[in-house]
């Protein structure tokens, strides 16, 4: 109907709006950079999965129709999960503080990270998300705001928001709210992460219990991934920040770190970066920096290197390949891609088929689990994790979750 | 990909949740009442507007091409206009508390409604919309929350909050924000209640500057009915509550009925609002309740009947006929329905369109020029207003409160 007459994006059907002439700046802008023209009018849209035809679809999916539904919930409130589509949309939450490698950029700027977020959701998943850019960086705000619009949502996917708040933020959320909250530059990372170190350690014949691996980075995803490989079962791991490794004879350590340090660094190491790789067996950095290659090739023997800084990974594929067994990083250019698109699709899908409370560990571990099974036989050095394009993964991805939710006992159907 | 394989609505792809068995009592109830059918798994859904087919495009539409858009937005804040979604995307907000005529039932019963409205907005003005139901009443809680929202829409369409709360919230929350803030219930009916009255007056040869109205129910919409009449140009209008009509003389007055009684009543009428409708030549009903059918009786030769309360308008239009000499209901089942989806979808296209800051009272009068325009030569007893599927109808107010928006200074290209 009028949609197609009116298109308030991009103003077309009235001559007179401003953009879109020739001598438009912005058109140049555009026939500069691809990504600029893709992004002309945004990603994404709304569009209704019911007919408006007439008024008899008009009276039942509006007035007097809609009334009864409302009624109906208000009277039994889990039928909004039934009857609206709350079970199967997810809040994209930010505040703008840590978009990609770009810093504090404010919510505006951050909303084209969150279209993508919430398109990779629908493309992958199944799962319909929104873009929530907050105006707000304080914690008990964030927190407010996120509770006030819990009734419209399914889940809360948190987003780019800066370590440590983002540890705070996420588990007060999930103490306040039934729903799953879900840090993905946290969880995202580490489930894709220990798929592709389950499949490594599979290849080369080793237990993961084994192994001994060095974290650079102790921002949202180094702390995830640490605790994470822990609750895997790897044998020991160590984590770096800019001031080295985190242990507790260090007294610049914030609460987090803290933290990290009570249960990480079972071999006590302390010092340097540099120090940690000596004999390690997994280099792990989502740290940005570079490492120099005298330490990489102080690894153990058949290291395995994931290199996840983008666009420069902290080691670079070809320096790393001479020494280590497994080579991993964060760019789709190189075999081996750790991509969170990989995880929270399917996390999140698995999540609200079975109506999960809350994400637990468990349901994590079984995403990488699923995650590293698609591989399968195919298994081989420049081959441990799948690639986002794999329609096997979110269908595995789901089930496994949906399962696990099950067998811990926070699915609600 | 995955969207076909597994749905997080149904749950199809897994047959052991539990809600799709044969003697399932949902089932029961979709089987019972269409509407119930109709709204299962809820009724809209997100989609992506750009292609993610392979890495080519992730790399354009995700990382690393997106950081280069979000750069640009960081030093130039509007192209977020130009290369989001913010601009085309409406936040549809409520707090539950007085939803169609159900009253309080909380944001998550109210969820239908909100979903509904949405879908109108995409289906007739190609505006995307999102159902945000909130879990707090608080007045300044509300604001607070869409202040923090802002950054990710392009405007605000408050829905079904209970007056006189809705007034400072949509007073203030204008004050603070650089984007259309427009509470339907009061803006949207008012629009429709105009246009109406414009042609009604066309038909029987009058100028509106000679009708005298009375507005039962001083409510949102009935405060925004009668604000707009006389920003109209109406001669002389007066609103009537349970207690009677507004007039200066009474002491249990809320300061926005206080404000009413000063800035309507020419004709100082006090006392019920049978002694107003005596020789009145319009009444607009918008608070439920019947009026006895002497008091119809009692008004001016040729007067106009609207009486929009739904499902029981307040006159019977059959009695309305007896006596009257253009009747309107809010019923879809009688001719000359009052539907406020003959107004907001345009209104919000338009001001999208050409990004204007705020809708003002000029913008609003031109939305019912032109609604009122569509009817045309076709002009007659039955027909003072289109019908909400006349596919004319949103293009004109669009067009129209684009053009207002220009003359009046608030568009921002």
């Amino acid at each position: 109907m009028a949609a197609e007459i009116v298109n308030p994006r991009t103003g077309s059907g009235d001559g007179s709006t401003g953009h879109e002439g020739g001598g438009d700046p912005l058109n140049s802008l555009d026939s500069f950079d691809p990504a600029f023209a893709l992004h002309r009018g945004g990603k994404m849209a709304v569009q209704a999965t019911v007919p408006i035809r007439d008024k008899d679809d008009l009276s039942l999916a509006y007035t007097p129709g809609v009334a009864r539904v409302c009624t109906a919930i208000a009277e039994q409130p889990d039928l909004v999960n039934d009857y609206t589509w709350k079970s199967s949309v997810v809040a994209v939450v930010t505040d703008g503080t840590a978009v990609l490698g770009l810093g504090d950029i404010g919510p505006e700027a951050s909303l084209p990270v969150m279209e993508g977020k919430a398109i990779l959701f629908k493309q992958f998943g199944g799962v319909d998300a929104v873009p929530i850019a907050l105006a707000c960086t304080d914690v008990d705000e964030i927190i407010e705001t996120v509770v006030r619009l819990a009734p419209s949502f399914g889940g809360v996917n948190l987003e780019d928001i800066s370590a440590p708040r983002c540890f705070e933020i996420e588990k007060r959320l999930q103490e306040r709210l039934d729903i799953p909250v879900f840090h993905d530059d946290q969880h995202g990372t580490a489930v894709v992460t220990l798929a592709a170190l389950r499949n490594a350690a599979k290849l080369t014949g080793r237990g993961i219990g084994d192994l001994r691996a060095v974290i650079s980075g102790a921002g949202a995803a180094g702390v995830a991934i640490a605790k994470m490989l822990l609750e895997a079962g790897l044998g020991d791991v160590a984590v770096a920040d800019r001031k080295g490794i985190v242990s507790a004879d260090r007294d610049d350590l914030t609460p987090v770190k803290r933290e990290l340090a009570e249960l990480t660094n079972k071999a006590g190491l302390s010092g340097s970066l540099e120090n940690a790789l000596a004999g390690a067996d997994v280099f792990i950095g989502v740290s940005g920096g570079t490492v120099p290659e005298a330490a990489v090739a102080s690894m153990a023997e058949g290291a395995f290197v994931f290199a996840m800084a983008n666009p420069n990974p902290e080691v670079h594929p070809d320096v790393a390949h001479k020494y280590a067994a497994v080579v991993a990083t964060g760019r789709s250019d190189y075999p081996n891609q750790i991509n969170n698109v990989l995880a929270f699709p399917g996390i999140f899908a698995g999540a609200l088929q079975v109506r999960a409370s809350r994400i637990t560990e468990g349901m994590k571990i079984a995403a990488a689990e699923a995650l590293a099974s698609v591989v399968g036989d195919d298994l081989a050095p420049d081959y441990v994790i799948p690639s986002p394009f794999d329609e096997r993964v979110a269908p595995a991805v789901t089930a496994a979750v949906a399962a696990a939710a099950r067998a811990e006992g926070v699915a609600r159907r």
